[in-house]
């Protein structure tokens, strides 16, 4: 029997340092631990990896890679039920790579390259929420004159940016466990969904309630 | 001529905190930059605050006094103006204390105090925007369902706590300057105030888009 070829090393030690951020922070895993949890030598590491900032580039090019094979269905949504379900995936993906959400402003401050690129991650959010909005109001189910439908979709971008942050502060110690994924996705995104309530016509408007009844976590 | 007796070291000390915290982020200063930067002798700082954390949790607990000093006028604002003169202070706040949300999730995740705090500070800002939105259904000028208006509350303090942190991801190199200050807070202020928007009676609505042509700062 053939034996499967083992994982690329490189793939391996991106998986693990995503578990690890997402579960301790950024901040709080160092290089030794990454290596340590693979059981590799911190030189094998380091000859994939030679900084810890490489590795958190490299997570991060993989998340905005994500953002951008969703991003671009957004002007096509067309009703309720397919906002919900684009916001819905558009969160998990958010919920995916929570690390970089998380210590966002720490991030930021000591690395070029997030510095530059995670403005950009907010600018392409902005326009393909405009862009929904937009395929919302031609479709006839949201009522919104322009400049207020630029305003909208900088709070569901705040929203979907920060949402994970307010839940971390309201329950620090279990918020970003992994058994919390689908609890913290459903809520986020019925909020942001929220936001789009008192512009939807009547029938979208019961159509979202409904969505909201049968999908809303307890608190 | 009677000398001014000079001001007590623990309160300069505490001051000149807060100002290097807002400026470079809490992580990226240490007690040493801070006495350097008094002319004091680390023993000295270290007499009065015997440990990093002691000095943030002292600058925290002064934040929520002036918090508190605020938010029980919440339900008695009664119209736009005042809604948003009472958000306006609000920010006002949070912008002098900003450090706190520049990291917060670093700060909550190695600080017990702030750890079990700040989660009452979020449930304090929404029963506050709770009594204001009831205040102004009462008044007549906004007209929401009693639940509706709980999610309202919500997406108004996301909006509040994390709307720095948008400015910041957007321009991190300027936008936690004090020349800065006015701009965001205006700015934060009536993006909390466009959530109101959809759900105010018409005179209210006219009256809000024409402060905001008054106040909104350009991008």
């Amino acid at each position: 029997m053939a034996r499967k070829a083992p994982r690329r090393t490189a793939e391996r030690i991106l998986d693990t340092s995503l578990a690890l951020f997402n579960r301790y922070g950024e901040p709080g895993v160092s290089t030794a631990q990454i290596s340590s949890e693979l059981n590799i030598s911190p030189g094998n590491l380091y000859y994939h990896f030679p900084a810890k900032d490489v590795l958190v580039n490299a997570l991060f090019d993989q998340y905005v890679q994500h953002l951008n094979e969703l991003l671009p269905a957004a002007p096509d949504v067309g009703d309720v039920e397919n906002a919900w379900f684009f916001l819905h995936a558009l969160f998990e993906r958010v919920w995916a790579y929570r690390f970089l959400y998380r210590d966002i402003n720490h991030l930021l401050s000591n690395n070029r390259h997030l510095e530059q690129s995670m403005k950009n991650v907010l600018l392409d959010k902005t326009s393909a929420f405009k862009g929904m909005l937009q395929g919302l109001s031609h479709a006839g189910v949201l009522q919104l004159e322009s400049s207020d439908r630029d305003d909208l979709a900088v709070h569901m971008v705040v929203m979907l940016t920060w949402w994970l942050s307010y839940e971390y502060v309201r329950d620090p110690r279990h918020a970003m466990a992994d058994e919390h994924a689908q609890r913290s996705v459903l809520r986020g995104a019925l909020h942001v969904m929220g936001l789009l309530l008192p512009h939807l016509d009547a029938a979208s408007r019961e159509h979202l309630r409904q969505l909201r009844t049968a999908y809303m976590p307890s608190p």
